[in-house]
């Protein structure tokens, strides 16, 4: 049997590698190269450029995470957008809220869609729901036009290199707040705090240049760089350490839970100062 | 210059590497090879039979974790057993609570903590604390045979894998119990529950057989494997959830503060049903 792995650059000095059992899909798309490969550790995985976007065995995590959060803190979380977010996952999610009346996503790149159908039939099982509308198009140029109005925005991007970079701009996040009812939340993917301190410093700092307040909140993803994965949520009213009295319980969860929640709002020490 | 790369297996499907800058040190001792390399991402590690130990830039994530939060809990934490833990991290983060007045540390290779002593001159640095005592001894060994009786046992072990197995075994709990107050703590390193569950779940259950309170609390740590890592946590009498009110404030933290210490207990969903 061949020995084929799958090899991601972390940063120039940390590498991982995942053994693959399968290739089963390979394309350079007019964004990115996009692969589907099965892996022993991960189940079946989606990399872009090279970088591992979504796994079959830890996608939960990152999906419950940047979804369930905002939405706990909102008491009628009715108009939802999500940039980015190709695969579903972040929609799937976001739909298990019955408040939800209509869901937006805003996807540059349709490929990445249509393989989530054809090689993540769970991950992508919100598509079809009568409440979810999927555009193909440019996220950054979305928020700068659009007359639209949402309760939540969720910004699930990849990595800030390559179609990304814009979505972690302070002129986007301007156009996000601008987009958003007066008591509108936004949350966005903000990348290793570790690893990646600057960017994730920078994303803070947007934010709470912007939102009256703005705080980060942490998971740990098995698949992507080690140590602390995080979120910046930027909210125009509701205090996010205090979910809405009246939100709903939602049935089999995996990762989420009323004192998760909690619980990933408090920073270790060397995070708090980071973003002092 | 050379391409020099430090590879550790996590599992068989899963590898990391680190670059490195030098290889500062390389022996076989008579329990284990042992390396000292110069990383770029991690500054100085330690390498044990190929698995990093210890590294200069995220040590005190761990140290701080498996030292301050069964010391919180304990209102009189006065005698201290660690096992293991020959670098000397835990040891320097104990020695930090005045009330704690002596420690003994069972390290069962005096090379690792001579080694430690020369290259990692900060994380060694409680070595030589009039309260400490350090004997190179086998840890299970110990346990069996110690008349001596202690506040908190640490056991800061190394994979389950060569000296370190039997650190894992519930009669080596049964020792700990035994050699414990009758309101004493023990906490042992548990490994990623993400990757290693079955180690962390045995852990869990042959410490909960034995103990009337059994907790495991997360961090994560970005030198060792992706996504959380587990200590797991047995008390004869106090709620670990309750740290004790005559605690003492320790300054110049950098990962534990006390809403760290109620957090990292908070286990995710996926967790919580492992250990049920």
């Amino acid at each position: 049997m061949n020995d084929l792995w799958f090899y991601e650059n972390h940063t120039p000095g940390y590498e991982v590698r995942w053994k693959i059992k399968d290739i089963l899909h390979d394309e350079k798309s007019d964004y990115q190269q996009i692969s589907i490969l099965e892996t022993f550790e991960l189940g079946r995985i989606m990399t872009l450029d090279g970088a591992l976007q979504v796994s079959d065995r830890d996608e939960f995590i990152y999906h419950e995470m940047i979804a369930h959060v905002p939405l706990a803190i909102h008491p009628e979380p009715e108009k939802i957008l999500i940039i980015g977010g190709g695969d579903g996952g972040a929609l799937r999610e976001v739909l298990r809220h019955h408040r939800v009346k209509n869901v937006a996503m805003i996807e540059i790149d349709r490929r990445v869609t249509e393989l989530s159908r054809q090689y993540f039939p769970d991950i992508s099982s919100g598509l079809d729901d009568p409440r979810a509308r999927v555009d193909f198009a440019d996220g950054v140029k979305y928020m700068a036009e659009t007359n639209e109005l949402y309760d939540v925005v969720i910004v699930d991007s990849s990595d800030p290199v390559g179609p990304a970079v814009q979505l972690f701009s302070y002129e986007f996040y301007q156009n996000c707040f601008a987009r958003l009812h007066d008591d509108g939340i936004l949350v966005v993917q903000s990348e290793s705090p570790f690893f990646y301190g600057e960017t994730f410093v920078n994303t803070y700092k947007n934010i709470a240049a912007i939102f009256p307040q703005t705080m980060s909140y942490l998971t740990t993803m098995p698949g992507y760089i080690s140590g602390p994965w995080a979120f910046t949520l930027g909210s125009k009213k509701y205090d996010p350490l205090v979910p809405a009295a009246e939100r709903e319980a939602i049935a089999g969860m995996k990762y989420y839970n009323e004192e998760v929640h909690s619980a990933a709002f408090v920073l270790p020490q060397y995070i708090k100062e980071m973003l002092r």
